[in-house]
């Protein structure tokens, strides 16, 4: 079987392993010719509107699927009159607009933060008069780890946060005082059957993922369960589709979904009876689902900007270094380490271990 | 960092697939166009004792490894003069031959059954004469998988074995009646830091393994890592190596060793903190050994001479399917399933639903 992949990345180059041992191939549409997942398949050379190249990729391809959600989705549906495409289109769009997102979760009960519609100064101040101070403004499009984003304390900041989001159409969300970032990643199948991993708590560092630990048994996995599980059905998805949380008193609020597999799933690889990425690949080319309960207490500590002294890493007991063959820069995601453990207490000791080697730069 | 690794088959692939997240790229020499592990990296064809491809391989290279014994070892040794080779090519040339190996078992005090050289049926009369029957004839050299071998049970087959195994130099070794057939597996540093696998218990099937499965807290753990040690430090090894071994009474006779990764060990990629697949990449490349401690309770069923169906296999909970993109052919083995467990009762009554999928044909 041949899997086409938009996009050449790590999530690519994780699902490219995780397919190999199911004789499952998989060939790659990236516009990077130094794509770090194009040594693991045919990598095709080109943007993810390029219709060459989409039609290159479809040649060969029993099914497409994407490593990322910017892909424009007018490409993907043409793509789907050619080849099964999973995650569905569909979903794909709703997931690039904030606003239609917000707007879908509040049809079918999913609860939000407070949010408003934004498309000019003035309606920004309009919606800051509405859901108070502070808030958050964000670009409806194209965002990610952080970028698009503006935090507003008070009013003097509006004028500033509209200029720093590129005057885009956007949404203002009120800011919420959560406990807790959190999320839940399930995968559902072509036949409709779906399942969950268990809630895995995250920290961000300037915006961008910086540790997430699994959280075995919480009171809210069954409230997480039921509001991912009314997403998917909803859009009737196949695949790995992670939802963000805010965790506010007894209580989940969704931030966004990703119809992708997700960084806060990396500790699947060894953390998980099944690798998100293998389920993901299991689920698109219709295969039957993998176990997705946690093996043992594991967390997972990105590798940004800097490569960090690799054989300090392997050192410490129960670590699984992932690197990611990309160049470093600031702020890019170069790598991942998932820490497993026996109880709770060795993998704290053993997430500090690691995270004080990846900040020594 | 590069790693050439002489053959391209299974082992050679599932080398590679664990050498990626640390950014280690393998290349390989084989002499088939579709050895399985080609599309993983640079495939250099040619014979193991071609000077232009073993150059090829050479030149990209920080280490060479390899994936099978029956590597000429002096091709070995001329690319240890440009190249680091591990495990080092002198205990390749131990292994090699059954009578080499088996006086050095003798010499370092690790007890085998009781063996004789045969070099002609007159020989192998005489051999017989001190061992008794029933007994195994062996070619010394390039023996796997059961072949080059006779059983004899009468002194009528004398004749007969002896043509059937070629008439080629050979060993005659005492049959033991075991009760189990165990291996253990190790992995020794460049440093000499060395760790042992929990012993495994192997069941064959027309001289081919069919199933492992990981003893934990065998009795004989200790007895099984002391033969070992006192092997892989005589010979300065660097690498993973396997000891097989008979239990007999309440001990245990050396049978053979193997200076590589083996099948075996299959079961470790799932079932162990860290495969000693990555295992021995870490080991060979200099870097620090990982984890060898079990899981869970685990097993492995190969996949020999006919694909089953697959699907069937992964609705089996906790089994990993791995598949070698070989073309099925009788003997020949295309794949492995790892089955793990939270219950040692979980894993019987798995591994027979997994046996009985793979036994269809």
């Amino acid at each position: 079987m041949n899997l086409g992949i938009l996009g050449a990345g790590q999530l690519a180059r994780m699902m490219a392993l995780a397919a190999y041992p199911l004789n499952i191939k998989c060939s790659f549409l990236d516009p990077a010719t130094d794509a770090c997942a194009g040594s693991l398949g045919q990598l095709v050379n080109g943007n993810y509107d390029d219709k060459a190249g989409l039609a290159a990729l479809a040649t060969n391809a029993d099914c497409v699927t994407f490593e990322f959600e910017n892909v424009p989705a007018d490409a993907l549906e043409s793509l789907a009159q050619q080849v099964p495409v999973y995650p569905p289109p569909g979903a794909l769009l709703v997931s690039q607009d904030r606003l239609t997102e917000k707007n879908l979760f509040h049809r079918i009960g999913i609860e939000t933060a407070p949010f408003a519609e934004v498309n000019s100064l003035a309606e920004l101040e309009g919606a800051v008069n509405k859901l108070g101070l502070p808030a958050i403004l964000k670009t409806r499009r194209l965002g990610y780890d952080g970028k698009g984003q503006a935090f507003i304390r008070n009013r003097d900041d509006l004028a500033q946060a509209w200029q720093s989001v590129g005057e885009v159409p956007s949404t203002l969300e009120g800011f919420v005082s959560f406990s807790r970032e959190v999320s839940i990643i399930s995968v559902r199948g072509r036949d409709g059957e779906t399942r969950f991993y268990p809630l895995i708590e995250n920290v961000h560092r300037n915006g961008i993922l910086h540790l997430s630990t699994v959280l075995v048994n919480d009171p809210l996995q069954e409230q997480a369960e039921q509001m991912i599980k009314t997403l998917i059905d909803e859009i009737d998805y196949v695949g790995v589709l992670v939802l963000e949380l805010f965790h506010v008193g007894d209580k989940l609020l969704a931030n966004e979904f990703a119809p992708r597999v997700h960084n806060s799933g990396h500790w699947t690889i060894e953390g998980a009876f099944t690798s998100q990425f293998e389920n993901h690949v299991r689920a698109v080319t219709g295969l039957p689902l993998g176990e997705t309960k946690a093996r043992c207490p594991a967390a997972m500590v990105n590798i940004v900007g800097t490569l960090p002294d690799t054989t300090k890493i392997l050192n410490v007991p129960g670590a699984s270094l992932h690197l990611y063959d990309k160049t470093p820069r600031e702020g890019r995601k170069i790598g991942h380490v998932t820490i497993c453990a026996n109880t709770d207490k060795d993998l704290e000791k053993r997430i500090k271990q690691v995270a004080k080697l990846i900040d020594t730069d």
